[in-house]
């Protein structure tokens, strides 16, 4: 039984993330009013995390948090927009603590501080299940300068941003299956896996020299399938191009999971992947070094369809690309 | 295990529901982009419902589907907005067949035309524990003519659309507990139950006549105190005031749970709560007629705080006012 009614929860959790947005009106209303800048529409991505799916019931409340709204910014990144706010709905089991959720909303305040938005609405609600969250992110961008899937032309280069696989490797730390790796580097991986770095700087300046871009979050093979298939094209990526982390290399010589497949199929990397012409690569070196941020070129859009996996000169085949709820 | 996966259902459920909305993206992009008409704002909101807590794993899958969208839009139908689009994330359990799917599905579509909005974004998830899915929609309105709970002065007249009670009392049909009444009486109640009457149209007139709206959604008594608060004034209204469907009175008459207590406080009634001026009394009157939607006056705002429910002369003591989760 918690200290205070739902109202109490708004009002100690809630409201004072709501601070500073007038349109958020206190979350005292039935709704929040945004008013996109001048020549800006509203870019708008909602996601769901579930206990023991997404995150574990023993995860810190603050890290809980900070993924669940660095998941959706990373969604408003790949569409090149500026987030501006969140609405949260969450299903509290009856046996939630307060001081979970006081952890929660400090994670909450991080966030909302590091990203420059505001909370400004939701609702409170409880559940004999599991923990459930809904977050829904709004951002605003002018529409010509936003980012989409489906515009990647053969020929393009294919690139992400920082390191892959860090996030599907820092699963098996957290799940106590990550050994034999010094532990700053397991630490690390766990790191990327809990707090994701949505690539917001990226995403605003690649408008005019990306064709197309996404997030990583089912895989780098299985995400780069889906800008193939509504581009109607088709990929071939080198994997030995694809930036791992000193750690990373590390899980991987130590025989963790899958090791390569796992890197290219596991998701929770959180990165951009993006499409340029070939043109454009000055261009995105340039831009890697003044966001202090690695930009690798992965492979090559083509013609056809699917996604190709090159290793040591050889095809590779992947059991299976992206994750698979059901 | 159904026979599709995450992206199987999103083309067969929910793409469809997304068009006629070129922002949308087919819903095959990381965000939605939604540009609010010239002048106005964006007016947003969001509601969590989970099975066994806001709806039973038996009812309907349409009516569960209707349900979430029209406690959203009755929100913004608070807020004097006009709706436009609905993020759904949804976590499903496991062994959810594709027909109760089918089924959701058939009940969005009906209220995504019937409301003139479009399906935009959201997520498929799973979850181990009951389903629990969360609606945000959006709505536009021009600032200057949205309504706030939070204007209401003293010496206004409290206002009620529609009849109070019945969605409370379908709940009893629903769990089987609604006897001695007539079976069209309890159809009706269950009926108003499963499924609000969001007043779109009358919260879109609602602007230069009421000062202060909301809607009911955790019974008249707590909402009412809720605008009482934020404007910072009392109110008494009069029992024998708050209008009742001939279905309501006979299952008061049947001694249905605390018969007008669960009423006035049962919530589930989605009919707009609000303060005007006396001036705005015949414009009122005008507006009920032309929208064939009963509007009554049932007390007024006054200096001081709380809501005070007066029945024959008596000052009635109500235990609790409005519905808590926890």
């Amino acid at each position: 039984m918690l200290p205070v009614d739902e109202f109490g929860l708004i009002e100690r959790l809630f409201a004072p993330l709501a601070k500073g947005f007038p349109g958020a009106l206190d979350l005292k209303d039935d709704a929040a009013l945004v008013a996109p800048s001048p020549g800006c529409s509203i870019v708008v991505t909602a996601d769901a995390l579930v206990a023991g799916e997404h995150f574990l019931p023993t995860d810190p409340p603050d890290a809980v948090a900070r993924k669940a709204v660095r998941t959706n910014i990373s969604d408003l990144a790949a569409m090149a927009a500026k987030p501006l706010a969140l609405l949260l709905t969450i299903a509290l089991p009856r046996d939630i603590t307060i001081e979970w959720l006081d952890g929660f909303a400090a994670g909450l305040k991080m966030d909302i501080e590091e990203f420059g938005v505001s909370l400004i609405g939701g609702d409170t609600v409880a559940t004999a299940g599991p923990m459930a969250l809904s977050i829904t992110a709004m951002g605003e961008a002018e529409p010509a300068r936003t980012l989409r899937r489906s515009n990647a032309r053969s020929g393009d280069v294919v690139w992400v941003s920082g390191s892959i696989g860090d996030g599907a490797l820092g699963l098996f730390v957290e799940l106590g299956q990550g050994t034999g790796i010094d532990p700053s580097l397991s630490a690390f991986l766990l790191d990327r896996y809990r707090l994701p770095r949505p690539r917001v700087a990226l995403g605003r300046a690649l408008p005019g020299l990306a064709h197309a871009a996404m997030d990583i979050s089912d895989g780098l093979v299985g995400d780069l399938g889906h800008i193939c298939d509504v581009s109607d094209v088709g990929a071939v990526i080198e994997a030995d191009k694809v930036p791992l982390s000193a750690a990373a290399r590390a899980a991987i010589s130590a025989g963790w999971g899958k090791g390569l497949e796992t890197v290219l199929t596991g998701g929770d990397d959180y990165e951009l992947l993006f499409t340029a012409p070939e043109s454009a690569t000055e261009a995105l070196r340039v831009l890697s070094d003044s966001l202090a941020l690695p930009l690798t070129p992965i492979g090559r859009v083509v013609a056809g369809k699917g996604v190709c996996v090159m290793h040591g000169g050889q095809r590779l085949t992947i059991d299976r690309g992206g994750h698979r709820h059901f």
